[in-house]
Parts: structure tokens; C-alpha cells; sequence
């Protein structure tokens, strides 16, 4: 991984500049939108509750969420995603309308308030499974995430990068019923991972590539020296 | 009304053409996509069962279904859209991915067996109701139109035109408590009436809109006049 360059003080310095001042009340500055992605199995909730736990301790109000879900409404259309059998391209509209609900009812709102997001998966998600994993037209899903988020991505994605085949031995030893996604065969999630990877490679500086395969607190180092470098100076 | 030259003769020939004669087994002919719009009120239930009898009374074979809905998985994202609250593009994402559904599990399948479907509203709905009646951005529907059902329009739509006044007293008299939509002002349904009668104007050939304030006799023997002319030769 790269290092980066830490660049809170300069958007610092534009958000609270004269206008805010000038009406008396400064404005918060925009929150960070951080989003964890991976196959299940990956360790991503663990690293999410470290996350989360240093920028509490750093002084600052996170709001902790999920995708498909985040909202009352997202976590009903969830239920149906995950358990429900549909067209593989309604799948695709119904995460992408989860997603509206939550960028439009808690996200957005959350950054403009200067409260840090927190997400595990988003949109690279949807191209890692559905276009990665399903084999859907890449073109489709542009224009979805054009039409859903223009103009808006994470400040920052941690891809847990890990062999599907020990993903899949460590969500089998949980004995939790898996999903309409768990239940896909070894080759899907081989293709998911792909997916996140080309994903990754199109946008390198935002997001992360980790070695999901190491010890929790060799990947947790990681991630704590990635989020300080670039958010805590 | 215009009167509109019957399509049925070319298409068949084209569609019993000899590749399926050849092969042994002749393909039946596509089946014929009618839909039917309106405001609450307009009186279009009374018109769909009427139609219904006379295309099986031809002898056809009629699937009769609705929108938002007509799949089990559209008829729960039905129930969100009438009754939770919602981000206005959510709505406009969640009628489209019931709409992909619908597509893929019942229309396209009946039509490709050659039933005919009649259904109760369509995409020209969404226009009225999300782009007239809410004021959403045309281009976005434009987009989810051609990414859920590129190339494919119904054969004939139906619009009921009334004054949503008058509309409004008849489904008062009816008792049945409002749901999201039907909880809007006058001024949403004069917008959506508009919004009618410009997506029609933009496609004379299929949309007829018919003149809702007169009796249901006179409005049912306009529809089985054009709908004659059009399909039963």
C-alpha cells in the first residue's frame, strides 16, 4: 500500500472559510465516509468495530452502518435481497435503491452534519458481486451508480482481500445459515474477489487493498496506520 | 381519438415466418402488451375487465396483471411504495426494479408463449406520477426506462382522462382509506394528468387517451373500438 497524503487541512480550510464565518455560525466541517469491502469471512466487522473505536477516541461522532440496509426501509429491502428469489438485474436496482434511501435518510445528512461514516460495503460491492460475481454488463452499473451517487464516493475503502476458500471455512465454523449470497458456489466468490480487485484498480487512491490472510492484529496495524496517515495528523 | 390502421397481419407473417415452420414445431405468435393509465378515479377497472372478456372471447389467451406489483416480490415492494415513507428517487428506483421483475418472471414469458397481458399502468405511470406529479428530472427516467426495458413498449396504452376533481369525489365516495399517492393534493393530480398527456404526445401511435368524464357505456365502446380496429380484424 501507498502512503498518502493526509488531507483534512486543506478541505478544513475551505469549508470553514469566510462565508461560514461571516454568518456567525461556522459550519461543521464535511464528515469522512469510510467503507469496508470483502467476501464474508473476511474479517471486515471485527477491523470495523477498531476503526470506529479510533476515531471515537480521536474526538470524533461516527455513525456506523451497513449496506444493503442503513435505514428502516434499506433493511427491509435487505431482507428481501438476501431471501428472496428475483431477476439478477432487479437484484442490482434493489441495491442501488437501498442505497438512495441511504445516502438521501442517513448519510448525506451525517456528512453535512460533520459526523464520520462508517459503512460496511457500498457501491464497490455491488460491482465486485453482481458484475464481478454475477457476470452482469459493466455499462448497466455505471449508470446506476451515476444515476444513485453522482459526483459522491468513500473517502476511503478497505478491501479485505482473502481466499475465498478460507473465507468460506471461517463463515462455515460460525454454523450460521448463509444467505442467498452465502450459498453461491467457491467460483462466484473467486470471481467477487476479482471484482473488488478491478475495482481497486481503477480508483488506487481511494481505495485499499489488504491481506485478509494475516494475523487480525497484523491487518488491524494496517488499517490504523492507513486511517492516521490520512485522517489523523 | 385517431383511427389507428390494425397492426396484427404484418407481425404475425413475420413472427410464423419459416424458421419456425421449418423446424417442425411452429413457434406461437408473440402475445400483445396492453396497458391502461390513469388517475385514481379515472374508471380504468371496470374498462380492463371489459377488455379482458372481449380479447377471450376472440379466443386469446389473457393474462391480466398490475403495476406497481404482479410478482410476489412486486407486489411487497408495493406495499413499501403505498404506504412507507421514502426519498423521492428511491420511489422512482423501487417502481423500476418491480418493473424489472415483472418483466423478467411474467410479462416478457407470456408474451414469448403468446398470451396477451393486460396490465394496470406501466412506465407511462411513472412518468406522470414521478416526473409530472413530483417534478423529477426527466433524463433520470428516461435512463431507468432504458435500462429496465430497452426496445420494448406496450402495443397499445389506454390513457383515462378526467378531471382529478371529479376523480376525487368518486374515489371519496368509495370509502377505502388513501394510501402515499392517493393522499397528495389537487394541484399533485393536475400535474400528474399533465404529465399523462405529455408522455402521450410524445407517443401518439400507442397512447390513446380517451375522455373519462362520460359514461362508462360510451367510454367502453371507444375502447373496444380501437382495440378492435388495432388487434381483432
Amino acid at each position: 500500500m501507498s502512503r498518502m497524503p493526509p488531507r483534512l487541512p486543506d478541505t478544513d480550510m475551505i469549508e470553514n472559510a469566510p462565508s461560514a464565518v461571516a454568518s456567525g455560525a461556522a459550519a461543521p466541517a464535511r464528515g469522512r465516509f469510510i467503507t469496508f469491502e470483502g467476501i464474508d469471512g473476511a474479517g471486515k466487522s471485527s477491523q470495523i468495530a477498531a476503526v470506529v473505536a479510533l476515531l471515537q477516541a480521536a474526538g470524533l461522532d461516527v455513525d456506523q452502518t451497513r449496506e444493503p440496509g442503513g435505514t428502516a426501509l434499506g433493511e427491509r429491502l435487505r431482507e428481501l435481497l438476501l431471501h428472496e428469489p428475483m431477476h439478477l438485474e432487479t437484484e442490482a436496482m434493489l441495491m442501488f435503491a437501498a442505497r438512495r434511501e441511504h445516502l438521501a435518510a442517513r448519510i448525506e445528512p451525517a456528512l453535512e452534519a460533520g459526523r464520520w461514516v462508517v459503512c460496511d460495503r457500498f457501491s464497490d460491492a455491488t460491482f465486485a458481486y453482481q458484475v464481478g460475481g454475477r457476470g452482469l454488463e459493466r455499462a448497466k452499473f455505471d449508470a446506476l451508480e451515476a444515476w444513485v451517487h453522482p459526483g459522491l464516493q468513500p473517502d476511503l475503502t478497505l478491501v479485505f482481500d482473502l481466499d475465498p476458500a478460507v473465507a468460506a471455512a471461517r463463515v462455515a465454523s460460525t454454523g450460521v445459515d448463509p444467505d442467498r449470497f452465502e450459498r453461491e458456489q467457491r467460483d462466484f466468490f473467486e470471481r467477487v474477489r476479482a471484482g473488488y480487485l478491478e475495482r481497486a484498480r481503477r480508483a488506487p487512491l481511494r481505495i485499499c487493498v489488504l491481506d485478509a490472510a494475516r494475523t487480525p492484529e497484523a491487518i488491524r496495524a494496517d488499517v490504523e496506520r492507513i486511517v492516521r496517515e490520512r485522517f489523523l495528523p
